[in-house]
């Protein structure tokens, strides 16, 4: 375990001990800034230096005080705070080393609304560091991917590595809101090489995935109906039902065609309306999202989805307001950094297992930041580093194998250095 | 105004100062039964003497503790306090006067989940009896009943009266959860004559109605669909879809057949389910409710109702369980006391407006009452004593004209005395 | 039975084994005119002479010349087939006396597309006047009807009858097609009083209802969905689905709010589309009707079920063609009028029952002639003449009792002969 | 155009004249039966003898008579029609020479529903071979299908062919019917190599694709829901209604989840129901289809799909009766098979251009035959024949170019040669 220094392990039970939600990333930021201050870095970007304002999914302002008051209390940087309140959370770290291409890597910081679990067997609880903010854990694993940032730039650094090395510490993933403001602030634009990497994925310690790929692209909405209210026994007529658009909208929300082109999914995760028996409902909502194997397939899910909700609501005298909550799209993982991460992992140590590539089966907004620099002639890859995990992502018991951070930023420096020297 | 005391005036605003919605009646209750010990009954029950053990929709330990403590807080007497625990409310006077037919009034007594205006024209907040209990609110008049009722028993005291009285205060109307379990307490059954009286209605301070009809048959439910979750874009197929079962059964609720004997009414008043967009969702509900003209007709919607859910959980592959919350059956007013009230009324000061009847075209559970009654060989009617209200039954401006009260005691009792009389 | 000559009772059954559905009554006008020419009129009016143009759910031309050869082969009148072909069916005959108040007298013509029983038990059957139209059937009595208009025509005729009767043969009532039309032509606005007469209706003979109430205002369309064809296994998503449109349409048609005003009905009564199982489907249509106990009501489920189709089809990329079928106002019978049958019915021989009043709950388009009186300032009403009838009304055993037709000329007469005398 | 002699361009132009849809090849039959009496076989079976009884989607006997009287009147061998007459259409033909594998050829012989254009630029109607079956047509190029049945039949007995070769002259393949109860017959059991082969698809004249996968398994049903008729304006509360149910069960069937395992398709591609538009309807009925990319996806798609139906007619108090009228699973060609015919088609005169594989994506019935064999432990694969077609497949104006049948005998005969030596 060469690679994971006390030092990074320290690192990530900090963060684990604080985790903080989408866009509420205060702690975690200062910590991440006041690490990469005692490094010898050329550039260091945070928050809004290094997202534009597109900030979607952004909580109210009291909700992000409340985390900032907290992040106070935890004990950040009085200063560090400045810049992040309000949302501007996620940093970069620039390391540039003499003639070279310039490379990427992307991890992302944010946490998830999960209740840890307090079980002896839960590695956390046992050793100390669980989660202080209640109801709030890092159930994905982004504790260990800012590890892995910090801990590669620490690896290129005490390298002979030529070129540049942009580290982005991506907020909001969570919410597939970071993304798009991250890729779009102009700096992937000159990224020859952009490697994003996640912890786990239902593969062990020791295995490694060159490339993944099977990213659905997709795009969150809610949406608002609003009728008219009236009493359900006095004057049922007078009302505009908006609970009768919203479930005229939901059924035919399932119904919208399958594509041939390829896979495509809709859902209405989270829907409510109405006040009382005796009321013909005046408002309701649907939180959902559509998805499709490319960016295309997810498109048409949108465009059917929103003519959907738009003639339910007319159908029954609504008004229906359908607001975007997030948006990735699909993303391939590029061969050439394929071959090379590899190569690099096949002569790792602790490296047991290479999978050339795999499907993710879900979504990602690293697909953003991939994409931005594709889009820009660059080549992006997504990495899969396996860690032991007992429970599953997203539920209260996960937790990731700390020996695979050693050898996640083995294999992901050496990849870093084997790009720079080779330009495959 | 000769019956209408200023203790009685006291005592409704008291009432409105302290609302109480249904079965947590604590202070209210507490307060009548306070005021009736002072008046010579031979017979005075409390809570669960006055019940049968089925209340439905009796709210959860915690927040009936909550409201018994703020009771308490109010100054509620603490031996009274100890009967009424557990959300034992309500109340029964028996005044005993030799030979003579049994005539029962029933009154309630609960508020509603309503903010009180704090507007200067709003008479309470003008004159200091706004409510204390923030977000609730006495909007339909239920203080006044209660005054009427003591107000009532107060005159037939005062009178020659031969015969039985019995002066129910009934708890949990607005829910119409507290009409059943009074109704089969076994009070009602010796009963020859029931009135029971409702302020406002759209009639001004003045107008009487002799005896209502058009009362709605009602049937309240909440039905929980539990399914299966699953991740929306990994595994949709292994979701069993609680909100898209809840979305057809709104759908097919509303589309139950129109019913040839007379007018129906269905609601999906307010529903819900799911929890992230990114999950099928796993549970879901939907709180409603279904009329009829008559019982038959609010049968024949319940029965369609529970099938619909039944078979829209089933298609799904999700379970369903259906609660009552809250029942009440049609009712009619008899003739013979129709015709006394309006006797009374017509020859009653103040009052300048007989209307033998109206339609309620709404449900009240004083049906159960009526029809206990009329069941077992009495009669009953539903009397409209009408009043200035400025802002509409169940809104923030509601209020009614305390001149009204003295005007409903006396037609009242009036009614009372003449039915002992002349029993028709 | 001294007003049922053995010539009517010909003349009736020559209309049973000859009947012809709306807008086909060809042999049918023919034979009435051919009557009604050996008559004292003042004037006779034949098809287009008392419709408007405006004449709803006409059948094709192929359809209508079908019908119309067949008329001819029956034997009909070729100078008056002339007259009628196209669709130009019913008749007015018009009868002068002197001063006096002119009334009109509207009976119906036409049959339907049903089965005529052959069984012995069946009276048409087993007297020789069974259906020869294989699969048309008079089986809602009005060949009685048009032979009522006749014999009332010649009981007035040799009565001493003082002002103008209008004797109206409406075609097309079983569409609810033809009233419009004729009430439309001008013909009914100088009427003073309007008398419509429907035999059987569940009441015996010897019963008359002397004015019916109860109209439920009806509307039928016919509404065609167009989509676009696809694939169903290689190109779904190019499909715009007409069928889903329609069952979108079906169950939110089903899902109208009911209103407080009174009973409202609507049914998708005919319904199909697509054309096989691999193509998603391109066309469909919903045949279907509302109805109000009032014009406004149908008024409002017409509206609402517009919006719904309308939406229905938007939803799903389609179109949608809605056409009016058919229709009818609902209507209400003067007093005065039935006053005066009462009377009549009374002392009229034959007549064991009057009842004053009962509610036809289904449709008729006599509503719109009488609409168009009473907005002139006339009277009008619908009476019932009972009959005794096997079947139900339009079953394949239905039949009339020819005594009743007696009882009904008598009725009829005799109050028209007592409406111009008293003019109420 | 060695391969294709005139009496095959003869025979395929009197095949073509005379197009008979699924279970009704009775003209078609007898004339390939009347052909392979004149080749030295060892075995020859018709109808029922290379069928089992489960004959799906049978046309009832008044259509199979009519059918029958017509190939008659064709010209048929009146004892091959006995043979054929009530379905039992369809042929094996049988070659046995020594030593050797057994390997079958499958080709199908029905006909499509579709009018033929009339086109000067319609090569068949150009010259004179229009099919005589007004409203039904060789649009799918079955009658090239038999003929290179035939043809391949030809080679291989001018050839040194070691072995058993059956070819298979399958009915009803456009129903998806005939394939289930051939491949049940057993004469696929011992069978170690089936090519099955389609010309055109999208291929020109001279493309060859040597192994064709991606067939969508696929499951026709037919549901007839039932429930209970009642007047829609006296008395709709005592209807069952069977279009709501039907409407229901569509807006249903479009919601069943996709999945993650791969495609799925849903289709009501033919819906109908109801009377009149005043009756509440009592009777409806879905045809429809599922398909999935593995069988076990369409099994999935149509158990949810049964499920659906029967709960939709449950909630509506209606009956459902889901019957199969057609069924094929998926199948894979096999890679032994794809390469010996892509070797011989690289050879082969007249091929351009040789694609190793393609994807149906759509479905077929050859692949109950093929998964037969390989159940049996025997290599099958379906092999795409190139084909200049100006209409595309089951339009008016689909034509195969007559020189690529001289290809397809040429590549499936050189294959079987090639199998039979090489045994791979």
């Amino acid at each position: 375990m060469s690679s994971l220094s006390e030092e990074l392990v320290a690192f990530r039970r900090d963060l684990h001990r604080h985790p903080e939600p989408a866009w509420r990333e205060f702690y975690t930021t200062a910590r991440i800034v006041d690490e990469l201050e005692t490094r010898p870095l050329d550039e260091l970007y945070v928050g809004s230096e290094v997202l534009t304002d597109e900030r979607l999914a952004l909580p109210d302002e009291a909700t992000l005080d409340e985390w900032l008051e907290q992040a106070r209390a935890d004990g950040a940087r009085e200063d560090l705070l400045e810049k992040v309140a309000g949302g501007n959370t996620g940093a970069l770290a620039v390391l540039k080393r003499g003639e070279g291409p310039t490379i990427g890597l992307r991890v992302d910081i944010d946490a998830l609304p999960i209740l840890e679990s307090e079980s002896d067997g839960h590695h956390p609880a046992a050793n100390g560091f669980r989660s202080e903010h209640e109801g709030f854990m890092h159930a994905c694993g982004h504790d260990g991917h800012a590890t892995l940032g910090l801990g590669v730039l620490d690896a290129v650094i005490d390298s002979d590595f030529q070129g540049t090395l942009k580290v982005f510490f991506q907020p909001s993933e969570e919410q597939i809101a970071g993304g798009k403001p991250m890729a779009e602030s102009g700096h992937l634009d000159d990224v020859d090489y952009l490697l994003a990497a996640h912890l786990g994925l239902d593969h062990p310690t020791g295995q490694i995935v060159a490339g993944i790929d099977g990213f659905l692209a997709v795009h969150h909405f809610h949406a608002d109906f609003t009728g008219y209210p009236s009493h359900a026994g006095a004057k049922p007529e007078e009302g505009d039902n908006a609970v009768l658009a919203m479930a005229t909208a939901i059924q035919n929300l399932y119904s919208i065609s399958r594509h041939s082109d390829g896979a495509t999914r809709v859902n209405a995760g989270l829907v409510g309306g109405g006040t009382a028996t005796n009321i013909i409902p005046e408002e309701s909502f649907i939180e959902g999202e559509v998805r499709g194997e490319t960016t295309e397939l997810m498109e048409y899910m949108r465009e059917k989805a929103e003519r959907v909700m738009r003639s339910a609501a007319e159908m029954h005298g609504c008004e229906v307001d359908v607001k975007t909550e997030g948006m990735a799209p699909s993303a391939r993982s590029d061969d050439e950094i394929r071959n090379v991460v590899a190569d690099v992992a096949g002569t790792t140590e602790g490296v047991t297992n290479v999978l050339p590539t795999d499907s993710l089966g879900g979504s990602e907004d690293a697909t953003f930041l991939m994409q931005r620099v594709q889009e820009h002639g660059g080549k992006a890859a997504y990495i899969g580093v396996g860690t032991n995990h007992p429970g599953g992502h997203h539920t209260s018991t996960f937790d990731v194998d700390e020996e695979s951070l050693g050898i996640g930023i083995d294999v992901l420096s050496g990849a870093i250095l084997k790009l720079a020297q080779e330009r495959p």
